[in-house]
């Protein structure tokens, strides 16, 4: 039985931070490819303006070429209303909307305040509902900013409970900056499962100071099933100081698979993805499993 | 409260594969620096062969030279009867022996299947009883062999009695090529707890999979306090293929410490040492703390 739902987010959250272009042909058919392994969602690109991340500027060509497949929802980050407006017209399964718990960090990374990106998803949420767009929203910083430092929890379920009153059908909890450690992770979980049981919770950890997979093991011992991960540990944030790469899929399937948790995902095929990716990008990733290997690989007597 | 006990063995286990022989003076001006910081102890060298790991044909030199402070106790690895003798004549706190669990990776690494191993036990413990020092010993591939694969836990547990019958006063369980899981860290530890509630237990964990620190924490909810690590992750085993760095010092305290849990290092003192390691080894290390900065640190708005 597959127990977790796995969202692989290097095709926006990985490519966004890639220093090159990543040409729209191989991007394509590396999802194409993602969506055959078993995870559950994709997120595909961000229908962000081009000037401010220029690598996503073929958002409308990926989502419109890429295969679907039964079984694997196709999912977008809409940082605003014509955002939402392109990827309604491509056909998505899912919008991710986004805004941070902190003023800082949203001023920085969005330039606006929280109650700024309140206001704005209700707009959002206008247009996009009856068409029977899953809505979803990322909240960026919820274990702490890099600028303010600690977000209170007070205020993340707060934010939680703004969001779902305007129309968020499901909510991700985003250790932006890699700051979250596990005792705080497993006590937000247990909070936001307690307090909103019908809500489906996503976490999403960065792997920036090595705690990607422990406070993901922890928001599992907590009750969370849902995490985005991304191939090869990619990713960052744009306008996050230090925010290293996101916690690595297959090195987050590895563990849970060798824990005998089930992911859904086919490890084997993932890996074989993963290593095509220093080729794609022109560099190495941070990725483990991928160099080292599963737990399970023998080697011979030297 | 002082909760958990930090065995730093970068001196070790990470100097042991480097390419290059870390010369003796800025080695010694390390540990000095090191036993500083609040860790509990330190394995400082091995008395194993020069032929076999020229990198550590200081050993006595090093022993002999290095401060030793009140609360640190100095260990050495032993991994035979003439390197117990040399370490005795040095004067160290504790001796830590080695055996592997499993007979494929025992021949590779020491030439000698478990129950030859525990013979030569005997026969040190003999030499070492009476001088008051302490004896630890490591297990290593207790879960998982790099040739044979699964280690059972029945095996991993007869061994360890047999280790404690022949006098053994410590034992540490080694994850020596990173293929632990945190459900079979945290099984194994629960066992070895229950079954010998007396006995000091240590784990040794590598990062190989990106699993150090899920697998610490995972101790750690199994009741486990004491916890060997590599200050900035170096480490690895020369007889054990894909055996990448220990766990980190810097980053295994970043995390206990964010959790509340008290390692009584000073993590600061401790990032400045891991910051001098690349000029003294010559490369990058894998620790993340070092480079990304504790998760409290704030940052200037852009």
């Amino acid at each position: 039985m597959t127990t977790l739902q796995i969202n692989e987010v290097a095709p926006r959250d990985g490519f966004q931070s890639e220093e090159r272009f990543i040409p729209t042909e191989p991007k394509i058919a590396l999802i194409d490819a993602l969506t055959t392994t078993g995870i559950a969602r994709i997120e595909a690109t961000s229908f962000v303006s081009p000037k401010a991340i220029p690598n996503l500027r073929d958002a409308a060509e990926v989502v419109s070429a890429i295969q679907r497949r039964e079984g694997v929802d196709v999912t977008v980050l809409v940082p605003n209303l014509k955002g939402a407006e392109r990827a309604l017209a491509c056909g998505v399964d899912e919008i991710n909307l986004v805004m941070s718990a902190s003023n800082a960090h949203g001023r920085a990374n969005l330039r606006m305040t929280p109650e700024e990106s309140l206001t704005q998803f209700a707009a959002i949420i206008q247009a996009v509902r009856g068409s029977g767009v899953f809505i979803n929203a990322s909240l960026s910083t919820a274990f702490g900013c890099p600028f303010e430092g600690q977000v209170p929890e007070a205020r993340v379920l707060t934010l939680i409970e703004q969001q779902l009153a305007l129309g968020v059908e499901g909510v991700t909890l985003c250790d932006t900056t890699g700051v979250a450690n596990p005792a705080q992770v497993e006590a937000l979980c247990r909070q936001v499962l307690e307090r909103f049981p019908d809500v489906p919770f996503t976490l999403h950890f960065h792997n920036t100071r090595g705690m990607g997979l422990a406070n993901a093991l922890a928001a599992w011992q907590a009750g969370i099933t849902r995490f985005d991960a991304s191939l090869g540990g990619l990713g960052g944030c744009p306008f996050a100081p230090g925010a290293t790469g996101n916690v690595c899929t297959e090195d987050l399937v590895h563990m849970f698979e060798q824990m005998g948790v089930a992911t859904g995902v086919n490890l084997p095929a993932l890996l074989d993805i993963s290593a095509t990716l220093p080729e794609l990008i022109g560099h190495e990733t941070p990725g483990q499993v991928v160099k080292a290997g599963s737990a399970d690989r023998c080697y011979a007597l030297p």
